[in-house]
């Protein structure tokens, strides 16, 4: 028999130009995946808030049995240095660590793992004790890694580093003994902190927007200011200044203002949103931009831009916030008009084409044409709308149809304001498809207007909010709930009469941390819509509309006892843990939020004419409450103490006295990590 | 009242390096994302094999009304053209093509999408006409989008295009009869043929792998080529040819050989992995290196290398594939071990660590050391390995232990080797952790070895199916069913007799389409353990064996007819269709495949000792099946037929005849599209 021996061919028997390209450090053994909560592979920015602890995890996968070590890394981008947490190992290869997000910025976030060749070693050698197979080859191991480790350390670690590995050499002290020294825990930890992590492997960075907590938390209300004058007379910021304590009372963070530029002239709208309104007729404020100014200028009716200043001070002072309502369109007498066409579409006949969505029609509007070759003039331009009201000192904006404008364009210009302003928050007014919603809080938008509007069914209800609490969507879209916009009057409120106006803000401001209402409509229970519309009657959009705040008004102290008890627990502060309990009851909806030691049941119905009653199944679990146990809820809304104990609980509403009943519930704590919160 | 009048400041208040970094087009308003099917965005492929079709989704989402288009775009990286399908919309933003996988390679995927002008003035103009509203300024902007459409064509549609552009402007004919013609459905088409892609958005490309149809759908045999000689004596490389037509005969479509190397004599292992074994012992196969050679020589004793090349050549000829086993790691006796010191680890005294897994020894074998300084070296020398073979002809590789080197390795390694060779294919033998076989696959073999092995009840089958068939995996990790290899030898062959067999065969190759026996052990029905082992007693790794290829077995027939019935049934050749139906019999799982009109259901009793009956609740709307369509079965293995009716079915299984029912099922034929495959 021959003996024909192969060889390794000296030139590769196939060649390919990519074939030799080696990766930068192939030493780099540690596989980083599964990093979370990161959305899109790291395109678009997590969001959370002030004070956050987020809970990030990650797969670190080796070859072989060695130990992995890893941390997560972050920092504010461009102005802070690198902080590290070590990441604590779940099992099967993953691993979390938690990170305190203590400063307003945009983050950015990697993790990095490395072996930990100590560790590995310290594991072999726990497993060789127990076989009792100890050699003075495997000590002589241990002290070369721990004389490497001590190469990377300074002062007394490196000394502790350096004694240990000689002590494992030192043949004259029996193998147990040394054996026992170099298991002991202590050192393992001092090696781990010397690792060698020149081969570490980093995921790519991903980013966090960390915003102020009322970006999460915060009840707004909506005020048009013109509608704050004397019997008869156009409201002024002046007016505008003495409804602040009726607002404040009532709880609200946040007075946001509707547009308070100069209004047009042309095809100025009429009472009733009607065509041919003159001078006489105030117009809608949306309409922006006359010869007085466009975007940047007050309407001469509410006052001069230091009135404007008076107020946000005034409001300041009072610990309240202004937001003022960016709408990105123009009036046909608006000076960009003039200044820069090329900013419009013209058609054919060098007309530009009014703002339209069959059969609807704005013909007092022009839109801004986002294809124009002068796109960055455009952008630029509308950017520093922004960074005009900034720098007089508004942080908050509420964006009017932010999805007729180029999502790209919303991506740069809400980036270009937080690189400077950080605390800046933008309310996206997006009454449109789900992903264009998403999209629009995926690059930038802190909340969004959502379809709780139209939500008035249990199933509705449930379905949508389950949809909101999703990771990834949880994590980038902040939902903003509102029973009423001054383009909406839903039918609950037409025709639910009081208990529907408390039970859809309950609902507003307890389904959801960040809520408003427009007011005061609200609270005066307006309901009168315009026949054939959803819209309301004698709207404040085409007309000056007063109102009386001292009439008494039970929806009123409602708000402010909603509001209260907003403050009061911090488990309606956040949505993440939001959880709907079955009802025997198709009109009533049960559900429950929990945070730390705050526990509160929500249960309401959706029933406003007539008594309802039925069995609410508790997830006990879910709550952190044993079955054994019994446990007190509090009604914080009508003020009745009850003992429970089971899952089975008993609710009967009467909608005539209060369609719902927010429960604080009492029950003995255990550790905080018995909760699986979703941070 | 003064009027003041904010004006855009002419220098920004306030200014960032990065504020007016813009975009390289701001006019690209459509948003591409949530791409798939797509592995972590594109960092590791999507596998799929030759002729397959491809379903691809994205969310293309563009700002305000109008119609998004938009295409996939796909290539075999370096090897063709770009070639294009058009997305259909799902409705809700969401969009689909189907791709045709006609070429085995490495492609590159994009999605890119666009406003269509024209369908979106088409779309707005429907709308006018149903108002009654179309004014001829309306037709001169459709005339315009249409002239434009025409610079972009040419010859004919170029003349179309203009033609229709003046006929919508020839005010000499009626509105409404321009009107029709404007909205005529093929001018639509021919202007959307021609739309304005200038400002299209792309996604980044992303990969996905196209492997040989046998990828996916393959039976293994391994076989010991030393155990095929005549009595008492080593088998050869020509007494394997011998082998050749058995294989073939039971329906194998790839005969698997453990490594065919020089074995070390230092370190052998004797039968019954004993140590001190001498000469006159055969050795482990996997104790690769001799002084006669390597990983690229044969061992004398199988023959030599043109008798390897006859045996790949006979078995070519016959129809039947070649797998080798690739072994990376060296016994002390390998040349590399003098030739290549730096690529082992060397303790502190100068030795090298024998490999091990503590209690598990293996002292005939030196591991790589892949953290060495020369890690450019190492790589390349085993990748050259499988190159040298590549050149004589093999094209699939079962890589042992794949999940001992680095994850980093492979990818350049498979990468390195498909750039060239496309159509070569890796089994990974990795019995690890779940995450690093995964991560195994995502980096590029072609399979993987699964915990099939281990998993005999109804709930961890129905478990660990549902995990594999599930998207990402699905599309990552091909799983390889093995009831046996030669280091396991389950429980369920030891101690359940021929019923066992013939059920843990049925289930490697009903439920996964990719599956394999080490024989003849098993059609022989060997069930002897070495005494408090999982391990073959008197097993072939440590002593060479013979086998009476002739005894009669019905294991052997039960082969024969389960891998018939797999190539008759297109169904069976694929995992994802892969459904459970409820049984009220712990004991008896029962699953269905579908693939166009081919459906099987498959019955499995796993007691292997008692006669099973009970209900199976079939998912008759997974099936295609009406509920109220009396439907035909016909026993595969049995050979009875049945017609069932509804989704209650009565199974009774007797071990002792056969443990398992496989039915094809005959149904009314509907469309394709009626079952949601995931493809």
């Amino acid at each position: 028999m021959t003996t024909s021996v192969g060889k390794a061919p000296a030139v590769a028997p196939t060649s390919s130009s990519e074939s030799d390209s080696f990766p930068e450090d192939g030493r780099r053994r540690v596989v980083v995946s599964s990093v979370g909560p990161r959305i899109a592979n790291g395109r678009f920015a997590v969001k959370r808030t002030e004070g956050d602890v987020l809970r990030v995890r990650a797969d670190l996968v080796a070859d072989g049995h060695d130990v992995v070590a890893g941390v997560v890394r972050a920092r504010v981008v461009g102005a802070s240095d690198w902080v590290e947490r070590k990441l604590a190992s779940l099992g099967n290869d993953r691993f979390e660590a938690e990170l305190t997000l203590d400063r307003v910025g945009r983050w950015e976030l990697e993790v990095e793992g490395w072996i930990d060749a100590f560790a590995s070693w310290h594991h072999e050698l726990e497993r060789r004790e127990e076989l009792g197979e100890v050699l003075d080859i495997d000590l002589a191991i241990g002290a070369r890694l721990l004389a490497d480790a001590a190469t990377r350390a300074e002062a007394s670690d490196r000394a502790r580093l350096d004694a240990a590995a000689k002590a494992l050499l030192d043949r004259a002290e029996p193998i147990e003994l040394r054996t026992t020294l170099a298991l002991a825990l202590d050192l393992l930890a001092l090696a781990s902190a010397h690792a060698d992590r020149s081969h570490a492997t980093r995921s790519e960075p991903w980013p966090v927007v960390v915003d102020p907590v009322h970006a999460r938390f915060a009840a707004w209300y909506e005020l048009f200011p013109r509608a704050t004058g004397e019997e008869g007379a156009h409201g002024t910021f002046r007016t505008a200044e003495t409804w602040l304590p009726y607002v404040l009372e009532m709880g609200f963070d946040v007075l946001y203002l509707p547009p308070i530029h100069p209004i047009g002239l042309a095809f100025r709208k009429g009472p009733e949103n009607t065509l041919g309104a003159g001078p006489e007729q105030p117009g809608s404020p949306w309409a922006i931009g006359a010869p007085e100014g466009g975007h940047t200028a007050v309407h001469p009716a509410l006052g001069t831009l230091d009135d404007f200043d008076r107020l946000l001070k005034s409001a300041r002072d009072l610990g309240l916030k202004v937001a003022l309502d960016i709408a990105f369109q123009a009036s046909p007498d608006h000076p960009w008009v003039r200044q820069h066409p090329e900013w419009f579409k013209h058609r054919p006949d060098g007309t530009i084409q009014y703002a339209e969505n069959p059969p609807k029609k704005y013909q007092d509007v022009y839109p801004f044409d986002f294809e124009t070759e002068s796109w960055r003039e455009l952008w630029a331009a509308l950017r520093d709308v922004f960074r005009f009201w900034i720098a007089r000192g508004v942080t908050i904006f509420r964006v009017d149809n932010p999805h007729t404008k180029p999502v790209p364009f919303w991506q740069w210009c809400i980036e270009s304001i937080k690189a400077d302003h950080p605390e800046v928050t933008f309310l996206a007014e997006a009454f449109t498809r789900p992903r264009l919603k998403y999209a629009l809080a995926n690059v930038g938008f802190s909340q969004g207007y959502t379809y709780f509007t139209w939500r008035s069914t249990k199933a509705g209800l449930m379905e949508y909010l389950t949809e909101l609490t999703r990771p990834d969507i949880a994590d980038t879209f902040r939902p903003s709930f509102w029973p009423n916009t001054p383009d909406i009057l839903p039918d609950d409120l037409q025709y639910g009469g009081r208990p529907a106006f408390l039970a859809r803000l309950i609902l507003a401001g307890t389904l959801s941390s960040h809520y408003g209402i427009y007011g005061p409509v609200y609270e005066l229970e307006e309901h009168l819509a315009r026949p054939g519309s959803g819209e309301y009657a004698k709207s404040e959009k085409y007309e000056i509309r007063q109102w009386d705040r001292n009439r008494p008004s039970p929806t009123r102290r409602a708000i402010t006892s909603l509001n209260a008890i907003r403050r009061a627990h911090p488990a309606l502060q956040r949505n993440e843990t939001l959880r709907f309990h079955p009802t025997d009851n198709e009109f009533i909806l049960c559900y429950s939020k929990i945070w730390g030691e705050d526990v509160v049941v929500v249960a309401v119905s959706l029933d406003f004419q007539h008594r309802q009653s039925g069995w609410v199944t508790l997830d006990l679990a879910s709550l952190g409450i044993d079955p054994e146990e019994t446990f007190q809820v509090h009604d914080l809304l009508g003020g009745g103490r009850h003992a429970w104990r089971g899952s089975r609980s008993y609710v009967d509403i009467d909608p005539q006295a209060l369609p719902a009943q927010i429960f604080a519930v009492r029950r003995k704590v255990r550790s905080e990590r018995d909760f699986d919160y979703y941070l």
